[in-house]
């Protein structure tokens, strides 16, 4: 089951010039910073209701992320739904012939198991599906 | 006060394609359809958690939709925050140096009073506040 927006990701060139004005911009600052190596990026986190903003810089040239702003401009890079059972709905959405990037969910940030859906299937919309680790 | 995001909007070219599409995705009908002539758009909603996902066809080649898919690729259009006090929140952004597209809330889809942020001073996010009508 899809429970929720877990998160909305952005795509910035400069994390602590973004952190100050998305700040200003929904009222609160990040509740976490948080890098993770092996996927070149350095992330930050504001609360919105129940959903989270994730800014995204890249750490390196070869960032998934430095990819994405080398043929796009800054914003909304993925949207991220939490679901209850990752396994099952991987087996779901491959069933009904959506593209995943992976068979098995990854490690990700903030404590999550993850899978991307590859945005040709999906209205050129990258779709995160995660988690909760046990 | 930002209370949560209150709906993702998502252009589309064909919106009775892409609901089929995104109720296999979210695993849930779309709820709502609802065609708003002044904005030229045909929209759809799906229920996720607290926040909603919008589909947006164009009705006509003036619509904005139709022009944001002239220069870019299907995608996340925007992101819509949900807020307390809308007359508030613009003059709080105003004065933080924000750029709004208007400067009063206009009535928009699904009951409400909305009003954009231009997305050159929101990281390249085009951001909406929107607030319930009485």
């Amino acid at each position: 089951m899809i429970k929720k927006i877990e998160h909305l990701g952005i795509a910035v060139k400069n994390i602590e010039e973004s952190n100050a004005l998305f700040a200003q911009l929904l009222g609160t600052a990040p509740y976490k910073s948080e890098t993770v190596e092996r996927e070149g990026v350095i992330t930050s986190f504001f609360q919105v209701g129940e959903s989270k903003i994730e800014l995204l810089q890249a750490t390196h040239s070869d960032s998934p992320i430095a990819k994405y702003l080398e043929k796009s401009k800054e914003g909304i890079h993925h949207i991220a739904l939490d679901v209850d059972n990752i396994e099952f709905e991987i087996a779901r959405l491959k069933a009904a012939g959506f593209v995943l990037l992976s068979d098995e969910p990854k490690p990700g940030a903030d404590g999550k198991k993850i899978v991307f859906l590859h945005p040709t299937s999906t209205n050129g919309v990258l779709v995160e599906l995660c988690q909760d680790r046990e």
